[in-house]
């Protein structure tokens, strides 16, 4: 794992557990990843709650609520998807701010057609606003597409802090 | 990840997708490095649903039904709760197999004062058997005492195949 992405993830624990709030993940191309990561960060304990990994579309269906019928028009990877495993976690746990990361880490392209290094990602704050966007990391390889992935989702994180 | 450990994911998917078994993870102490494993394997994209990273205690009893009482009485390291997360990994997914796995991976002791390197992993087929135990693998380091137990949990799993 690389040096910043380990600094973000300390930074982000730190500026959350200052604000006293906690974090859970909803995790479909980074398989849990993003959960081990700021696992492994000081004070951790305190404020991360875990994560869901939800790497099928039906576990995105069944374990984050995600509605069957928008997975099945719109594919996995889309802003909508992202915005519902977001607050589909928030709303099965009991965490204050949430991340959610679905794309494609490659190396083929996914079964609905999307392009390597399509990643949406969304931040959603219980009771306040959801920030979902778009990524076109391009077929920059597996890891980097995750770890660049992970590193927009905890400054998006930090920007709902 | 060292490559015994891909060895053995890879060939714990292969006998599954074999048997066209679906497989679930529920993690404490891996944090999702269990599902990232599994994830990594050739054909892992038909048989893994994906997991439940459940870091604490309150996230233990909301995201996998693992009972209050039972982590007050006896701590999130024991067998009990290591068979509830397993058995909440199939209830609230659809997959055919969980593994669990809830332990100490140090460098400290956990906050109730359970040893480094004590794990209790549960491995659990849909409708059939739940097969539960504790390793003590001691304080071989934070890393090595997560591998052991993901080890561990991929050779419980093939036992249930």
């Amino acid at each position: 794992m690389n040096k910043s992405l380990q600094s973000a993830a300390e930074d982000l624990v730190k500026r959350a557990a200052h604000e006293k709030l906690t974090i859970i993940t909803a995790e479909s191309c980074t398989t849990g990843m993003l959960a081990t990561l700021l696992s492994e960060a000081r004070g951790a304990a305190k404020i991360l709650h875990g994560g869901f990994v939800t790497y099928t579309k039906e576990h995105k269906h069944v374990a984050l609520g995600v509605p069957e019928e928008l997975l099945r028009a719109k594919s996995a990877v889309c802003e909508e998807v992202a915005c519902a495993m977001a607050q589909g976690a928030l709303a099965r746990s009991t965490a204050d701010l949430a991340a959610a990361i679905t794309g494609v880490a490659g190396p083929e392209p996914d079964e609905d057609g999307n392009p390597v290094g399509r990643v949406y990602i969304a931040a959603a704050r219980r009771g306040g606003k959801v920030d979902c966007f778009r990524k076109d990391y391009g077929a920059i390889g597996r890891d980097a597409v995750r770890e660049a992935a992970m590193a927009d989702a905890i400054a998006a994180l930090k920007r709902l802090i």
